[in-house]
């Protein structure tokens, strides 16, 4: 197993950040042509991962509806931090902080409006770790 | 690492589709016997794949219960085919576009009730790829 | 592939039940110093696998998020059991009944913050299986 950590800015508003910039690089390093599964996880307990398309609106869309299911509200038992941080501590029940995606021949096997990105509703958190593993088949 | 694509026909209702027939076809061929995980994918990003029971009514609760918390109406920034469909490509950010299942003895050891389904609120596209990937352990 | 099957007891109240004891006891026999990736998976239709922080009222927090987004009522299609059981067989639609995180030099690399959680709201079935398996990298 081929693995690695990146370090990603997500700032101190929600964000989901597009990861393909990174994978690309790990992958076509860590596969060099073989088939595999990449498994990406944030080592984080107030971030997911999820797969979707970025760059049409769906990535404010998913926030907008977190923010819906997972108000960021006094109504939360753990409680520190920004005001409402205790959903951010839920938000992995939700979208869990791992994804295992198919490589084939070096590349990872996405469809083609689908991305690789970091789902962080926590404000007071700018930098996050991102774990890359290249399982070979 | 074993690997194919199925198309599944989704027709132009949400739907979720149980894949069992395909899944128990793919890894008696490509697992023979062995042990190891089985990796099933949708690389479409208005679908995600669900392991839930059939038969009884659940199919069309979670498909209401999607309903409810991601409304087809016209909130949405990404807008565009049908009305409301902004939120299907929010959809696999709550039902992921991939599951990964124990192989033992080249079988899916899945509990009783538990089936490999894909999930489609896409009323758009009726057809949809499926990769199915088995990686011995 | 090591893997094994563990008992755990959820009770008959809806649980969020920490995994670490059993999951490190598991690693550290079948991981043996080695890299890789462990999956962990419940084959049961009304369950799923979380990582989140326990023991600051995070766990007590999704079950009231569940409690929202999925109620406990009348509403649902799939009816037997307890009254709204039918909301834990859409449970695995959201929890997903498994996760995979990376294994390094035979130790699970969870962050400091993150635990393996059972999530059952399940209160008809008070033993729970978990299956462990271990894929070398």
């Amino acid at each position: 197993m081929h693995t690695t950590v990146v370090e990603i800015v997500t700032g101190r508003r929600p964000a989901v950040v597009d990861l393909g910039r990174e994978v690309d690089a790990f992958v076509s390093e860590a596969a060099r042509g073989l088939d595999g599964l990449l498994h990406v996880f944030v080592p984080h307990a107030t971030a997911g991962v999820a797969v979707i398309e970025t760059g049409a609106g769906s990535d404010a869309d998913l926030l907008a509806a977190l923010d819906r299911l997972l108000p960021a509200d006094q109504r939360w038992v753990h409680r520190h931090g920004s005001p409402g941080h205790g959903r951010d501590h839920v938000l992995p029940g939700l979208v869990a902080p791992f994804v295992v995606v198919p490589v084939l021949g070096g590349r990872v096997a996405l469809g083609t409006w689908q991305s690789l990105c970091l789902v962080d509703t926590n404000v007071d958190n700018p930098v996050r770790q991102v774990r890359l593993s290249f399982l070979p088949g």
